[in-house]
């Protein structure tokens, strides 16, 4: 990705939004307990899409006759003391590009120049950009998520979704360091050890590699509570640990795996056979990913895998597409089944249902439905993960046999039997091609057999 | 700290502020680049202090009858589904000694029955926190930092500034992190490795305690740069590798160190000079640290031992008291001796001068002196920074040499020879005690012996 790449990007982008000026806001530098202390800063991912720039404090807009200008901060001695000198406003509008370069001071009088009513703009997700937008464009902060831009929307949602070769790379990039990632976290995962020991192992591989990780990771010997983001079990035999994570690429598109550890090195014969039942669900929808599905039909390939796998062990009963269609196999099914992956892990989720839903069609109230972020026909060149679960959450299990909910397809004298089970979810990123799907990364370790080989020591 | 130490210290805060409500807000979960994408959770340090409620999502009132009421938000199934069951409100609020609970969503109708305008609250620092502001007392977000409360911050800073002996147990706490974050650096730092590796293993390290860290960690052969956060150079023997880095104690506390390694494993002549030089600042100020003295002083102390040091070395001259009020000595030591540390790394920096200046008294604008952020007389039971260094920053060598700046005071042929130099920073935490001072920790190698010691493989 060059310059070369943003300018089409951004010529695409006009001629899909031809009326009015745009504005893209870069973020700036996110606090932690105070000013001076942020996080480690991330560019927004839609600036990084059209710019490449991943430094704080920058802006962009394209004005109705063609003209783009990149706004920028100087540096000063302070910056010179503090942070080393930076490239100049110019430097970086070169690198997106953009021929014109001007100090971020100047955005209010371009705005006001165009006329701040005839300015596109995206929703915001962070309370800055919303104060910074109702600064720009003079209007309350709370009329800021109303006047955002459903053309732009609509323009960049079309535009991000198909990912190019150069884009496609970059993803497979963030996979290799996930396998290094997997490896330390394998290597780290025995009895006696913490689950924040592994995180740590797992963590320090992605920033040996100077990479920041895509996602909060989850380490966890509960699976079955889905973001689970405390890391304070000791690991013990008869444990399955749960590995949720992702890393970014040099240009900062992530990669999202999840894999299940079996901290004796063994999977018992309960863990192994919920373990084939996930990993049948998750093959058959490969198998299943193509231009000819949409996302919701393989949310179903997975919920019938499951449910006729968990019918096999006794755990459901009854007919498998009633019980599909009834929503029982979110008892132990509760999410969707992926979802798009880019620039963002859920890409361009802060777009809202325009991602994953075609226009005019709403996402389903259905518990478990609610959660299937993408529903929409697959295209060639989309990348998405494809990521079943199985999942024993004691709450969610005392609730439901409480109210004997689904009791003709849910057999809740034996889920008794599995009440510390935990959960298995097992997670790859897929590219959708032409007449298929190909698996994106160098391979992580996923069948039992491989799994048990990895953990031999 | 349990729930009685909270109540003790909200009950000092009610009679140092003894009219109107009291507002603290806890913070909400920061976006990365996208809402349900956040940063990993940090409270806001004040209401760790007053509450030790570590969720997000929280408020607490005060009311002037002496009235307490905790505000959170109870969990729901989607909570259940994808967090886990956390505590309820009550139960937080029990945590933290107060009597009164509710959902957050009555905290607007709390304030109004106080009146918006008896309430007093800190300014923000976050834009969330300013929009929430401007939401419950109904004025403009611009409005909000004017009506911060000073005798709020005059008590705030009163209390948080003298460390009882558990807090200064949770700064050792995270001093024992931080001395094994520094072995594990240590090991790390070979030659042909990168400055990432280095920082990854570092990291690793932090999160393998189930800590996070206290601030974005400087890991750099740039150490001439003074917050430089890129890891993208390669170490080389020659190099001098500077880490400057800390951790969080359980309850949030922060350490802060800074070490600087040879690459090579042994100083060579020059860096070895350099290296005493600052060391000798580093234990002059120890020395000089009590209730007798401010920090101001200490920071003379520092550039004084500073100017006689490279005096000797041939890069200043003339007189050393003469020089160091001139603030030739800045072009080396461009910072300040050190700040405040407890519940942040710049303890309290939210709150402005108040911290760090008597009333009254202002910063001087002084190039370096100005980033002195702490010159009050120093107290019995503060803990602070003790972190001298000398640098050698090209361009700004290069602009002092253009304008002759206090040639009389810098030999500027001289300094040619230190043109890649790097720089030179040495950190240790203190407390001050009745009569002197305490270094904290468990020590972490630093004199040059320590350090070749260390790195013999």
């Amino acid at each position: 990705m060059d310059s070369k790449t943003y300018r089409e990007r951004r010529e695409r982008l006009r001629r899909e939004v031809p009326d009015g000026g745009i504005l893209l806001l870069g973020l700036g530098e996110p606090p932690r307990n105070y000013a001076a202390n942020p996080y480690p800063f991330r560019q927004d991912s839609h600036f990084l899409y059209f710019t490449g720039v991943a430094r704080p404090d920058a802006a962009l807009l394209l004005t109705p006759d063609g003209g783009e200008i990149f706004f920028a901060v100087p540096g000063d001695l302070d910056t010179l003391v503090w942070s080393g000198a930076g490239p100049s406003p110019a430097e970086l509008a070169a690198g997106a590009g953009v021929a014109q370069a001007r100090e971020l001071s100047q955005l209010p009088a371009a705005i006001a120049a165009l006329g701040a009513a005839a300015v596109h703009y995206l929703p915001p997700y962070r309370a800055d950009q919303t104060m910074r937008l109702a600064e720009l464009l003079e209007i309350t902060p709370t009329a800021v998520g109303a006047g955002a831009s459903r053309a732009l929307i609509r323009a960049i949602v079309g535009q991000r979704s198909i990912k190019d070769a150069d884009e496609v790379a970059e993803i497979e990039d963030a996979l290799g360091v996930s396998a290094a990632m997997f490896r330390a976290a394998a290597a780290a995962a025995r009895p006696g050890k913490t689950e924040a020991e592994v995180a740590g192992a797992m963590q320090g591989a992605a920033l040996a590699h100077d990479r920041q990780q895509a996602l909060l990771p989850i380490v966890s010997v509960r699976g079955e509570v889905l973001h689970n983001n405390s890391y304070g079990n000791t690991l013990k035999a008869g444990d399955l640990l749960l590995l949720d994570y992702g890393a970014e690429s040099p240009r900062f598109y992530a990669s999202d795996i999840t894999r299940v550890i079996p901290v004796a090195g063994r999977f018992d014969e309960r863990q192994r056979a919920i373990y084939q039942v996930v990993l049948d669900a998750q093959l058959a929808v490969f198998a299943a990913a193509s231009p000819h599905a949409t996302n919701r039909e393989l949310h179903f390939v997975a919920a019938k895998t499951i449910a006729a796998g968990l019918k096999s062990l006794g755990l459901m009963r009854g007919d498998v597409d009633e019980a599909v269609a009834a929503g029982a196999h979110a008892l132990f099914f509760p999410h969707g089944i992926g979802h798009m992956l880019g620039l963002d892990v859920h890409d361009m989720e802060d777009l809202g249902d325009a991602v994953g839903y075609p226009e005019g069609e709403a996402r389903s109230t259905q518990f478990g439905l609610a959660f299937l972020r993408l529903a929409k026909p697959l295209e060639p060149g989309f990348t998405i993960t494809d990521e079943p679960g199985v999942y024993f959450n004691p709450p969610l299990l005392d609730m439901w046999a409480a109210e004997k909910r689904h009791a003709h397809f849910i057999n809740y004298s034996e889920i008794r039997h599995y009440r510390r089970f935990g959960g298995v979810r097992i997670e790859d990123d897929i590219l959708i091609t032409a007449d298929g799907a190909r698996m994106l990364g160098p391979g992580i370790p996923k069948t039992p057999a491989e799994l048990e080989e990895l953990l031999r020591r």
